[in-house]
């Protein structure tokens, strides 16, 4: 099954956020429905119910089906005949609300694609967990950037054992929009982004190291065993961090580096990752997605383009294209990619075929705990002077 | 109006193309549906009645709309009511069959989205244009490295002033997927693409000297004067020219050079151009389009990225992004901006306003016009020696 | 012989031109003496006698060997014992002087590395390789550019048949320095460059489109056929062409075209070369001189970087470099490489064996007349309306 | 004065170190004599007596003034008249004989240029600078990289205040060469570098990663307060680290990291620094060391080239500059500008004016100091997990 393939039925999205102001609400939609694979048919758009209704007509969503709340969602949508009712909720909430959603939908037996980090914090993405695995729902968490096709080739190599053994990962996440305060200018992402209350123990950290963390873990396969970390706010008044440097120990004695930066002037989204094996070593950029470098004592430094018809291209890269070489596929593509591979194993739960929901090719509910322990310690050792804590959780994938 | 402003309903479109083996038939499906404006729901995908309806599903088109000819699907299309007949059509076959069916379209009163070039070559080119003026259909021709936010802005830039008098143009356009004689290996691709009888009179010059000449006229507006071209067919035994360079006198004394290859190892789809104006000038990759280099003597390089929050950004570069700086946006959005462009035109003229159809956002019938008056020069100036002839057609626009 | 190998004893340099206000002079005098081989001990450092003579000590150059002209020079010089005298004159003067401060040179005997373009029109160059035939120096002309090693080890590949056989060559040479009249601002560089009575006919095809024509003769051994040129003078009241293309066909078929800029915004010395072959391409920028890119449809692209020790590394290539990779070389070592391979001929001919003067890993004479040629053509094509006119010199290399 | 500028008299060199097989101390020589201000008079080039001869005619250095060991060269040119006596001594031999080679040539009144890390461990460089302290002599240390025109630039801009307080510094400096277990196949560099007892304490944290914490201090001025380092020997049996990664709080409460790696594949000498101030932040790397990017909030990316006459260049920027933008300068130039910044005080010296000796443009003596003090505490910090340890040392500069 791939991207371009026509699931047996198109799947019915529903989607939680994405309100006037936001900005990922609106990327779940398109990304999800690229393919015309889905269709968003239901929401509830915004915690408040007149403006969750008047949301609605951008999304083409029917006045019948935009609710007021996603309790009223959930409710109304289980009453459908299974013929109507939503396959999948997309919780697309700021994140102290991630986990009541999608705890709910999961119970109710919906799909869930749920935005990260996770929950707000540890004990809620745990117990998620444990409602997740006690159904049969497809759990997704959108870190979007493993649905990059040149991330999945990589990934797909060095599990492969192509760079040898992995020893050391460098990975670096560097915007600069909040730089200024921009939280006292009613600016709605700074605003609950910096928020403890809704964002949650961690600013920078959650937010975009959480990303940077994951990459090199679903890349490399590597198990954390400890992290020191320190973070700050550098902007004056501001609670949660900013800016934090991570060294991560790996079980098989690898050493890895996460720094996470929304201080820097000029930068925007500029997530790297640079990784050494014994055999090999690569380095690739979200900001310029379609290359990838790699290279090898004694060759010409190597540039893979994504082109889905090179030899040099792995089966898993290449089912992530949709496009020839040459032609820039961006941010929705790999979003998408995720939505894409959730969407095939909803068919063939749909189908009561048996499905391995551990180790998917998509962000799933074991990377979204990784990720909230991730943030957990991170935190807790950078309050005490960046001491050693224990990163590997007990759910970790693989 | 903007790509994320619904338009008062959504639009239904037909595709007539992009059966099995198609490429730029499923670009033109996901591009136009990519903001959820409109929805593909009638198609004639292939010239074989068979192979048409067999491709439906995978468009999610539902059986009765599964056309076998394009001609049924006017004639169907047209008998349906107003408000389920489809809005417009886009024409995505082999270039020898543009003429005929975006003509009969046009006829029918269907706005058109056609495929470069516009016909076969220029007298079908001329005799469509006066077919498009004695209607009022809106009709798109998709130039679609037009769409890329940053060439909207440079356009934007330029034709405010900004860089000054545009003194020179260098535009070049380089692939290398016609080294080998891929044509004998039964590529669909390559097979029509290499054949006269269904390309028209240019090979290389045809499918992509066109658009990089094309990304010069929209962004400078600067109209040429005089033509003097080389074409070469590299590959043994090939009868079109997989490689060319036209040098071009525009009417201000500028000076224009154009250079298309499909014959050059490794590369994919590399069209680049550098405008320089006495004020300033700038440099803008295709490949890597969410970046652009602006330059003025005795102040750093600048690189603009697409950031639609940017001071430097233009309204119709802001008007045309989709995502925040550093999420890369790529291919598909800058087709799907040509297609949201006349969508804004399609729903205007649904709404009896009067609209100007020569000086549009999007790439029109003038430009097609131009386009084949360019490749018909160009043609017989290589085989008069690389002698000079006019370049500017009666029809050109602005 | 290499870079690093002493001769048998130092060679002793006299310096024509170089004093205040000149940049290319310095330049010679540091490529010269860079290795250690050569030292500076006479010059004639200016036109005025006063000055040449308060040049000298910023050079190092004793007051008894600063001499008031270059007829000076020579007529002291030659009066030396051997072992004293100069071993070789460097003419670094503006071009309209070359012509009989080489010619001069070559009859007393003395070795020659002239600047380019080597005379002020073809005639002096024909005459002036007439008096180097009948002499036994050794002269090399200051195409510097061909110094680098990625260069030579790019020659070496196309000459050993590596890219199969060339097709295309395209070279660009943008600058933006002359953007303004700065010869009316006394800027003594801008002021002979653009004075037909000092520069010859050509303005920046004289200065930098030779040198990027040069470069494509040199890298590929390509022979030319004819050339179409069209040269402009944006720059209002300037006489001499500050921009202009060429077409150039060559005799096995292939197809080159070279621009050149002076008036492009912001452009420093953007001299850059892309090579076609049938079996790959390769690509190289002098601004970033120590990559090189190669391509071959079907495998990644290869950045072959200057690295001594590197497999890829060609002899020629590896023997041009003075430092191990990563650590970067730049204008100075490429000029010094010029040096030095006509330094290993100098030293040759001091030892009376026989020495191959026309197929020079240096730029030579030939070369010289080579560029003179490609000057007037290119200005006659250009005053023709870009007819086409033969472009292969009896006396070309090779 | 500048590196164009004569001195009132050439300096005469000697040089310790450089014999066959080496690479750093061909390097001092060249970089020495670029600039025609000083000349290679005299050497002790091996530690072997009859090596260190038989090297000398490649120097150019006489036979009289070979000497067999730096004790003899001390001697014998002690005794030389002021005139003809060597006036400063480059020690670029293994870093367990930096300590007494300069310590002598200190007492011995000579100008000292020594290679970096400057001592075996800290106690010597105590002992080394206090004997400098109670000489007059210049010392300079070659931390190369501070050379580079953009650097100075950098740090002129950062001490003026331009990027506001400077909270972050990310310094990463990543080689591949010692990827196998180089040291067993007798490579001669790679042999002493891995060899605890003539390298010191660490591997690649004293040989590239004291350039990058030195970078960053260079630059910013910032003062660091603590340290916690983790270093590993990722090759098999080698001792001595070859990857480790420090993380750096400032006295400002600023945050810093510094990487250094001798095991990437395919990485050649990748030393990169990233700055971020609250006005601004830069980016600038070693292997394309003509760029530097500058970026606010707000505005494009500015890159600014090295360009010795645009409005942008500092003075102490274009004062380091030998050539024109577009024509790129490299390592050597960056390693002569140590040395022309030191000959500048020593001719100031030799002129009898006071000098300031612990505030000056090229690395000095108390930044060999806080080298060796970055050296020992992060090997500790690393022995002792990670811990935090203090990284002030009394010495440090400013």
């Amino acid at each position: 099954m791939g991207i371009n393939e026509p699931l047996n039925r198109k799947l019915r999205m529903g989607l939680v956020g994405g309100g006037q102001g936001s900005f990922i609400g609106r990327v779940h939609s398109i990304a999800a429905c690229l393919d015309n694979r889905a269709v968003l048919v239901a929401g509830a758009l915004s915690s408040d119910a007149e403006r969750s209704k008047a949301s609605a007509p951008s999304y083409d969503i029917a006045p019948s089906r935009a609710y007021g709340s996603y309790e009223a969602m959930l409710d109304a949508e289980s009453k459908l005949p299974t013929g109507e009712r939503i396959d999948f909720i997309s919780v697309t909430t700021p994140n102290h609300t991630h986990y009541e959603i999608a705890k709910a939908a999961v119970q109710a037996g919906f799909n869930v694609i749920c935005d990260k980090p996770m929950t707000f914090d540890l004990a809620q993405a745990e117990d998620l967990l444990k409602t997740v695995e006690e159904s049969d729902v497809i759990f997704a968490v959108s870190h979007n950037y493993t649905g990059y096709p040149l991330v999945r080739m990589a990934r797909e190599m060095i599990l492969a054992g192509e760079l040898g053994e992995i020893q050391a990962i460098r990975a670096q996440y560097v915007q600069g929009w909040l730089r200024t305060k921009l939280e006292e200018e009613n600016q709605k992402q700074a605003s609950w982004r910096t928020d403890p209350g809704k964002s949650g123990a961690a600013g920078a950290f959650g937010d975009i190291a959480t990303h940077a963390f994951n990459l090199g873990r679903y890349m490399t396969g590597l198990k954390p065993e400890s992290v020191s970390c320190h973070l700050k706010s550098f902007v004056e008044g501001r609670v949660l961090d900013d800016y934090g440097t991570a060294v991560i120990r790996y079980e098989n004695g690898g050493l890895g580096t996460v720094t996470a930066s929304q201080i820097s002037h000029g930068r925007e989204n500029d997530l790297t990752i640079e990784i050494d094996g014994t055999k090999g070593a690569l380095q690739w950029r979200q900001e310029n997605p379609n290359e990838m470098i790699v290279r090898q004592n004694g060759r010409p430094h190597q540039i893979y383009t994504r082109d889905p018809n090179a030899p040099h291209m792995t089966t898993s890269g290449a089912a992530a294209c949709r496009l020839p070489s040459g032609h820039p596929e961006g941010f929705f593509e790999g979003f998408a990619n995720v939505y894409a591979s959730a969407f095939d194993d909803m068919a063939i739960r749909g189908g009561g075929e048996s499905i391995n929901r551990r180790d998917t090719v998509y962000p799933n509910v074991y990377d979204g705990v990784e990720g909230m322990f991730f943030i957990q310690q991170c935190v807790q050792s950078s309050q005490e002077n960046a001491a050693w804590l224990p990163l590997l959780h007990p759910a970790a994938r693989r």
